[in-house]
């Protein structure tokens, strides 16, 4: 096995006995190789290699996931992908781009960005993470409310599948309805299914002009009330409507150099509000007008808007330094819950009255994506406290956080996948007919169980893929 | 099984020996019967019992399909979801409804409309759509270029399985990734994997203001130059880009009353284009600025900005009578091809010229979602023609159409799915591993052909459903 990869890849790019962590320090694994390919040909020899040897293959890509996907059990095949990292082509008119799987996200905007377009993805890791695992993982972040998650951009895809044989999928068309949905199923499979070796992207016109306020309000209900009023007035200019608790914008000035309240009192809910389009004075006219409807009626205590690209970067900042500045404050327990809209205010505060029954003094700080209803319910431990104590309680803390949501028809992860993370989830929350479904559509595609077993769904693959180990 | 059938939904709902054909008269089919389920519990227990009967069942909407994925072939129980037509649930702040199958898209766009919202699908046939058919072929229409295709409203599903088990996917969330995408591949399988009995969709604030103008151009290159201006100026706020040929716009104002010409002279081509914002002053002076610049680089020959609701209606009324206007004019052929969006003049060119090769005399009026890269390219009859005669090119004219788009990296199926209509194109198009793996995932979900036999897929269906015939 191993000199039959070598042979397809060069010995330079093997690596043989891999040990292996995530970048969360969260997940462990030993592989039995790492193996680099340089192109979807290399790609595809791989897998047939270690399909015929009854070896199970992981798809890695920047190593940014929260859910442990990219990470192996032991045993199997490490497939990083990070040298298949050309743009193939870009398409101005059309406002498309074929990207291979190991372009950052960063690089992609680059290009993009270059012909006048923007690939409208954006996330804190976009430096390091590629595009094989942003579709892979389906990824989300600050545009979705605007732009849709990285399904919505996906156009097309090259994908590796699981005997060798590559699906050439890598069309440009706007519309196709010719048959069944399978792009839609590599989609947020996490490599389950197939290895994403190449994806045609969507691009859009980059607005001319945004307008950017963070409002201060009384509570997390007027959060909503505030949303319903924007997306009434500004539903073609709404870009992000994200929300920051209290204590996630507090956290964040305490914590990161730089960081600053722009208000003189502190208030318990902020929402960071931005709106795109053509004409900047326009815009600033309409979001003023906007929180001066919202300060009368009291869904708004307070606002300021950015005159400044400077000002506009600060608010934003206060927004993506949550990760890092949680870090800061101690050891934490990341949640990526959704629920519908209307039940953002239940799932804040019975959330936080069951973990702060469950461990007092446990910090609670919120923040994330209000416009869809997805909130990072992340929880710092206890000043003082024990770090390894805390993560020890994490799996409860997660699935106490879990369980309102699902009191609220929400979901346990509304953007960052399930990997080996959440597979425990799975069966009490999409179990029965779904998670069958789910089984069967695998078996049908991996029939031998040769891609990321023990990942998304619970115990598959790991059985069928024990023979190599 | 036809007894069993009446136990289900009561004899007034079951009709036996049904012969069918669908609204535009080309496909005549006979069904074993045709039963009008109450509700869900009706329908999977339909599906259960047909199943274990050996006989096909084929889910029926409300009959504007245009290829025939809903006339039966022979044999099949026709299962109509008509009496599934309760709007369950509308959620204003989440901005959702949940509506049943039976629902006409007119019905739920109306629902909607009362609490303030739009469902955003755009059709001729909203009056007889139902929401079912128009998820199962993944409907797209005039507002596609701003808001997707049906695929893009789909929130949630409640599907019947081919063994009679119900799958509850009726979430309502704006992000859920919880494993393999089930619902996507729902959505456009026209039927063949289950019966969608309803849906979650999500709903828009419709825009405060609308503002269309008609666009008089030199050729077809200037409507992809046309496109690109506006959408680099507008991109928020561009919510259709409709291409006329000239023969498609003298054809309406020839064939339907009180259509009307709002030029002085003929034009070869014609883009009518509608912004859509929160203020009317605003978005019609950047159209008129738009156009002043369009106008001054030669790409727009002369221009008409709609000045009252009528004028815009009027406008509006060129592009939505197409239909009828050839209908008018004889006997004609609907293509329904995608291009990339650059490659739509050689399309337009190069399928003109094979089509008159073909048929000298044909009368070609191409028209269509311009801004999707999707053209109707449509042909009528030469004057005095033998309509039968004409019928009988049919199928070898949409064949050389397709061939033209196929060159152009195209698909012979934009919007309009592939039925029974299109099916014979399938192998050519999407032969090989693409429609081995749709095979796979059909017997994975359908292991005995229960579904639509006949349909989207070649010789699906038919060999395994045939032991009820």
């Amino acid at each position: 096995m191993p000199c039959l990869l070598a042979d397809i890849v060069g010995a330079r790019f093997l690596e043989l006995g891999v040990s292996c962590t995530d970048w969360r320090g969260i997940f462990t694994g030993t592989a039995l190789a790492r193996v680099r390919p340089a192109d979807t040909a290399q790609v595809a020899a791989c897998v047939a290699a270690c399909a015929a040897a009854g070896v199970a293959v992981v798809p890695v890509g920047g190593n940014t996931g929260l859910c442990g996907g990219a990470t192996p059990h032991g045993g199997e095949v490490m497939l990083a992908l990070d040298r298949l990292s050309r743009i193939r082509d870009i398409d101005p008119v059309g406002a498309s781009m074929v990207a291979e799987a190991g372009v950052t996200l960063q690089a992609a905007r680059a290009a993009a960005t270059e012909v006048g377009l923007d690939l409208p993805v954006s996330l804190a890791s976009g430096g390091s993470a590629q595009i094989g695992g942003l579709v892979s993982t389906n990824a989300g972040g600050n545009a979705t409310l605007r732009y849709g998650n990285m399904r919505e951009q996906v156009l097309g895809l090259e994908v590796v599948l699981a005997d060798g044989r590559v699906w050439q999928g890598l069309r440009r068309l706007r519309k196709d309805n010719t048959g069944l949905a399978l792009r839609q199923l590599f989609v947020g499979a996490e490599g389950t299914l197939g290895v994403v070796t190449a994806a045609c992207l969507r691009l859009v016109p980059a607005p001319a002009a945004r307008e950017v306020a963070l409002a201060a309000l009384p509570d997390v209900a007027a959060c909503v009330a505030l949303l319903t009023r924007v997306r009434q007035a500004e539903e073609a200019g709404l870009h992000a409507f994200e929300y920051l608790s209290g204590a996630a914008l507090r956290m964040a000035v305490a914590q990161v150099p730089g960081c600053a309240d722009p208000f003189a009192q502190p208030h318990p809910a902020y929402v960071l509000v931005e709106l795109a389009g053509a004409d900047g004075t326009v815009l600033r006219e309409r979001l003023e007008a906007l929180l001066a409807g919202a300060l009368a009626e009291g869904c708004v205590l307070d606002a300021v808007v950015a005159s400044s690209e400077a000002q506009r970067a600060a608010l934003w900042r206060l927004r993506e330094v949550q990760a890092e500045a949680q870090a800061r404050a101690g050891a934490n327990v990341k949640n990526d819950v959704s629920v519908p809209i209307a039940a953002i205010p239940a799932f804040v505060a019975d959330a936080t009255r069951a973990c702060e029954a469950m461990l007092p003094g446990v910090r609670v700080v919120p923040f994330g994506h209000a416009g869809d209803g997805n909130i990072h319910f992340n929880l710092v431990a206890p000043e003082g406290a024990d770090p390894a104590r805390f993560q020890a309680q994490g799996e409860a803390l997660m699935a106490a956080v879990a369980e309102v949501a699902r009191g609220l028809d929400g979901s346990f992860s509304a953007e960052h996948g399930v990997g080996q993370l959440k597979t425990g989830l799975m069966e009490a929350w999409r179990g029965g007919v779904e998670l069958e479904m789910m089984r069967r559509v695998k078996k049908a595609l991996d029939p031998d169980g040769v891609f990321n077993p023990g990942k998304v769904l619970p115990n598959a693959g790991r059985s069928t893929a024990g023979h190599a180990r």
